[in-house]
């Protein structure tokens, strides 16, 4: 029998490779953080764990979210967007400092962890201290400083550098952090902007997240504005190219949706944040047709407000199922690769990561599926996801270094993190 | 130190009484099954749960499900109902057994005391054996044999007997479980058959449960074959009264609500199942506005797929805000409220259960909200509702006995009840 580092042992293997692989019982040799085996066959670990019963997963990938908002979790809910933004969010995040950053992001790369999120998208500001929080968890990140150009008193190149420096210094950062240019929205940066942020991305070579189409009024106005949609202004301007994700992008037309396949542009999904924020269901079901890459968000956690992504496969699932009318639409298999392969492509990240193959970098969830609620498990891919939680996340391999274990982080002094934490959010919100 | 049987201590206790106290931290003591203190003082007991940093409040109620469809999770998935039904449920429900219904219902009944369920209200067929199982369990349960009419080769009264006869037999047994008739849908029952129930369920002294509305075509039909709406149709012959729940309720006119509203008839909103068979959302907020009762249910194992009520919450409070487009439709509070005091007074039992009161049989429930997702709970309606899993469920009280501790069913041999599912399971589905 074969030995490795790292064994995990007899589970149901989803790999997530071209053919959708099921290995069950299945195993995983793991080697200098690569996976070198998966497969039927009994393996052995200097390091082992068994996954009996257990549902085996490739990490999952959070594609949109703003991880220190844990800040503002679980208060002033339930209120118009705008409401909350302007009395709420806004006038705190006026007060933040580095360091209520930093232990916001820890609190979130820690849940994330726990949840069996490896690798997660993020847009926020201080995005240094993100990085240092992703890498102290041991998670993966793809991050960019959000770029507010037109609400701002600075000017446009200040703003930009503050995005190309944090990328030029973090891009490829201790192999986890990768970094991305983040020009906030449509209705927040100018076309003239975005044509610079396009310029800047492709002199770094790193990519592009934007928030797009995420409500009704913004896209109307922007109509009235330039005489056309904001996905057709952006590819006249040769904004869009398969480097760039945009998050939500719910109000397209047909025409956008034809231009986004052949720019071979990428989107996030986030069907909780649209649902509890009263965006909107964008056209997923539509967008996995013709062959767009997406892949899920869990959107920040003040607009979730968790970071779990086994709980939100289900609503995506449910959320489009709805939206056509269909319930065959986004079925478990297809939602369980958005989470996860899906992710990885939408992030231009699969050649490393989003399956479970020889060759590529160990980043594996363990889920405990022998609990009740997924019994019998049948279908895994339908197990998982209609009776899924992140609660249920048991280990956690990222880069083939054990950092959950037993359902406890392994990484950072967890009760320390959220003494700190409470302290940031007295110190915030009084 | 008041010193009591059980005492449940330091906890964020929300008490779901008429003034919606709060007390954190918060002591409970119980006595008898009974509710004898809840406050702010320390209380002793001479069974103690440390409940710091917990969420507590009373069990939750789900008010409409399929309990032994358990048999059904998690296969032959992501099909439109009426395919799903005629091509899989229906052939096996052929050759179900009683023995079958016994131990599906035991998977359930466990399943939803390990979610932090304590009370449901139940329709399918031999329901003795669910009745046992509920009672082996040690949860609550509200039962009603399925009656199918119109797709039966049995006369109607002998259909109609096998409920009341249920119903007299279980009405009370054990003081843990009611009857109920279960007349199955406005398309599988005839008016004169309904009017039959009606006066069973008089003669008994029973409520009513019956499927309304849950999908369009059947309500365009009823609408063309007898000129009005079922709720119409079924208020002019003396059907509809506070003792009726009717579960999903979709399509509804104003003249409809207007009825339900007046004759105080109650509804169980199932947000997951009618976004999973895309059967559409419920007119849940407009219901509330004008004070109809409305309870929360999971519907079904086979289109949820877990009977989980708090992440059922989460989904409960989206779907209404993007029917409405209205993020501040049914709120935390709100929905927290539906799955317990609400959904004990849908099924009428909110003398007995549905808060944590002095005088109330102690249906008490411990959520460890003291993981990371949670975090800072500040508002725990909430924490709970957006954050939530019945994952999370540490201890459950039922009648003041603790079912559950530390997330381990107490009152069954789990092992072993599963062994026998999964051969249920082989010997229907082979």
């Amino acid at each position: 029998m074969e030995k490795y580092e790292i064994a995990v042992r007899n589970g149901i293997v989803l790999t997530m490779d071209d053919e959708m692989k099921v290995f069950s019982p299945g195993s995983i040799g793991i080697e200098d953080g690569e996976i070198r085996y998966v497969g039927g066959d009994e393996v052995r670990g200097e390091e082992e764990i068994d996954a009996r019963g257990c549902i085996v997963t490739p990490g999952f990938v959070n594609c949109h979210t703003h991880s220190p908002m844990t800040l503002f979790r679980n208060a002033f809910e339930d209120q118009p967007l705008e409401k909350w933004l302007k009395e709420y969010v806004w006038p705190v995040e006026a007060r933040l400092k580095p360091e209520h950053v930093k232990v916001g992001a820890l609190v979130a790369a820690a849940e994330m962890a726990l949840n069996g999120v490896t690798c997660f998208n993020d847009m926020y500001f201080y995005m240094d201290q993100v990085a240092e929080a992703v890498v102290e968890v041991g998670i993966r990140g793809v991050l960019s400083e959000g770029l507010v150009e037109l609400f701002s008193d600075r000017a446009s190149e200040e703003i930009l550098r503050k995005g190309t420096e944090f990328a030029r210094r973090y891009h490829g950062w201790k192999g986890m952090i990768w970094a991305a240019l983040g020009p906030h929205a449509e209705y927040s940066c100018s076309l003239e902007f975005l044509r610079r942020v396009r310029e800047e991305a492709d002199r770094l070579g790193v990519g592009i997240h934007i928030h797009l189409a995420e409500t009704k009024p913004p896209v109307d106005e922007f109509v009235r504005a330039h005489g056309k949609t904001p996905i057709k202004a952006l590819d006249e301007i040769g904004f869009l190219r398969n480097d760039v994700l945009i998050a939500h992008a719910i109000y397209l037309d047909d025409e956008d949706l034809r231009i986004i396949r052949e720019r071979d542009v990428a989107v996030a999904y986030n069907p909780v944040s649209n649902m509890k924020l009263a965006s909107g269901a964008a056209r997923i079901e539509e967008m996995m047709r013709v062959g767009i890459r997406v892949g899920l968000g869990t959107d920040g956690p003040g607009s979730n407000n968790t970071l779990d992504m086994i709980q939100d496969m289900k609503i995506a699932s449910l959320l489009q199922k709805l939206k056509y009318m269909d319930p065959s639409s986004l079925p478990a298999r297809s939602v369980v690769r958005m989470a996860t392969r899906g992710g990885a492509e939408a992030l231009n990240l699969d050649h490393m990561i989003g399956s479970i193959e020889v060759g590529k970098r160990a980043d594996i969830v363990v889920i405990n599926t022998r609990k009740v609620r997924y019994q019998p498990i049948r279908d895994p891919y339908t197990a998982l996801t209609y009776c899924g939680s992140g609660s249920d996340v048991r280990d956690v391999i990222v880069d083939g270094r054990i950092i959950v274990r037993d359902g406890v982080l392994q990484t950072i002094d967890l009760e320390k993190v959220l003494e700190e934490f409470e302290r940031a959010v007295s110190d915030l919100f009084g």
